[in-house]
C-alpha cells in the first residue's frame, strides 16, 4: 500500500459540495491530468467541456434525468468521445479517410473514459470530490442541442466536482463485490445459481435475495432512464 | 502538484519489461484497486479475466495485430465489459428483465475503462508498467473462441504489466495536444483549417502537416487493423 492506492481505495462519489470555487489553478491541474492519460496512438480521442454557464448547467441537471445537484456542481465537465476531430484533420490534408465507425466510436470512448478517471483521481488528491453522471447518454436529441454536438461527436461521460461536505465526507464508501467473483483466471466463466447468490449476499443483509434484486432491477434496470439511455445511443450509433 | 497529479503525468506506456515477477501481493493490490474505482450505481459492469497461461497470452498476442511483447508481459488482464451478469442475477430472482440494450454496453464499457485505469494508476505507484491494447476489440470470433466470451461480454480493454528496461523509463513521454484545442468552453466547437493545422503543429516539425497526416491516417486510421476493429465490433453490437 501507499498513499496513491490508498487514495483510490478510498474515493467515493460526492455529490452535495460546499458553496465554495474550485481555484483556476486546480482545475487546470485537473484538466491537465485527463489529458496525460494513456491514450490509443496518443490520438486524445475526446474533447472536453467545460461548462461554465450557469443555466447550461442548470440544463443539463434536468436533461440528465433530473437530478438538480448537478447544477450546483463548482466544475461540470462533459468528456465526448470524438471521432470527428482526426476525421476533420484527415480530410484538411487532402486524405480520404472512411467514414467513423464503430470500432472507432468504441476506442474513442474508452479513450475517453480513461481520462475522466485520471481527471477524478487527481480532484481526489486535491480533496475535491467527484461524481460520474451516466445520464449524459440519454437524450440524444436534447444534449445535441445543448451542447452543439456535431455528428461523430458522443457524450460519453459527465464529471461534476465540488468540495464534499462534512457528511459527504464521513458517509461509508458502498461496498464492493469480492474479487473472486470479479476476476476470473484466463476464460470467462458464467455465475448461474447458488453461486450467484453467494455473489451478492453482501447485499441481502436485510432481505431476501428475490427482494432485493427485483427492486435493484426495477430502480435500475426496467427503469425508465435506463431504457431511455438505450434508445439514445441508438441514435448516436446510426452515424457508424 | 503534489505526489499523485506528478505520478499521472509521468506515466506513459510500458512495452519492454525485465524479465521479472509481478509479487501476488502486487497484483492483488492491482485490481483491488480496480474494482474500487467509480462505478455505475455501484454495479461493477466488468469482469476481469486474469490471463496466467502462457499459452493464452501467446495466442492474444496473435489475434491483437501480432504484438509479441504482449506475450511477454508478466501480468495480461482482459476487462469485459459485462451485460451478462445482472440479466442472470436479475432471472435468478425471478424478474422479468428486458435483454441488454446499447445503453447498458456503453454504460458498462464506460464502467470499464474506469476500473482498467486505476489499475493502471495503482500499478505505476508500485513502478510496474503497463500498455493498453486496444486491438482486443478486433477478432472477435477468435477472441470469443479464446476467452470463451458468451453472449452480452464485450472484451473492453487489454492491460499488459510489467516491470519497465532502464531504456523504458528513459524513453520520452509522446507529447499531448495544446489544452485549448481540447477542452471547450461550454460547447463543442469544430476546428477546422488554419487552426486545425496550428492545433496539429507540435507533429510536424519536420514535414509538413499533410506529409505527417497522411502517413498517420495511412498507418492508424486507413489501415487493417482499423477497419477490422470497426467489423468486430459490429459483430458484438448485434447482440444488443
Amino acid at each position: 500500500m501507499n498513499e496513491i492506492i490508498d487514495s483510490l481505495y478510498h474515493r467515493k462519489s460526492v455529490r452535495v459540495y460546499e458553496d465554495r470555487q474550485i481555484p483556476e489553478e486546480m482545475k487546470n491541474l485537473i484538466l491537465e491530468a485527463a489529458m496525460q492519460a494513456p491514450s490509443a496512438g496518443c490520438q486524445q480521442l475526446y474533447t472536453i467541456l467545460d461548462i461554465t454557464d450557469q443555466k447550461l448547467k442548470e440544463m443539463l441537471a434536468e436533461s440528465c434525468d433530473h437530478q438538480s445537484f448537478i447544477a450546483n456542481a463548482k466544475m461540470v465537465l462533459v468528456f465526448c468521445a470524438d471521432c470527428k476531430k482526426w476525421y476533420d484533420a484527415y480530410l484538411e490534408a487532402g486524405c480520404e479517410p472512411r467514414k467513423p465507425g464503430v470500432g472507432d466510436l468504441m476506442l474513442a470512448i474508452t479513450d475517453t473514459a480513461i481520462a475522466a478517471q485520471n481527471a477524478v483521481v487527481a480532484a481526489e488528491s486535491l480533496g475535491i470530490g467527484s461524481c460520474y453522471i451516466g445520464d449524459i447518454m440519454e437524450n440524444c436529441e436534447e444534449q445535441r442541442r445543448l451542447l452543439h454536438l456535431p455528428e461523430y461527436v458522443f457524450p460519453a461521460v459527465m464529471l461534476v466536482f465540488g468540495w464534499p461536505t462534512e457528511q459527504q465526507r464521513m458517509r461509508k464508501k458502498p461496498e464492493r463485490c469480492e474479487r473472486k467473483y470479479i476476476v476470473h483466471e484466463n476464460t470467462y466463466r458464467s455465475i448461474v445459481g447458488e453461486e450467484l447468490r453467494e455473489m451478492f449476499a453482501y447485499q441481502c443483509k436485510n432481505s431476501t435475495y428475490e427482494e432485493w434484486c427485483s427492486a435493484f432491477c426495477n430502480r435500475k434496470y426496467n427503469s425508465d432512464f435506463s431504457k431511455e439511455m438505450s434508445r439514445s445511443v441508438s441514435e448516436y450509433l446510426k452515424q457508424y
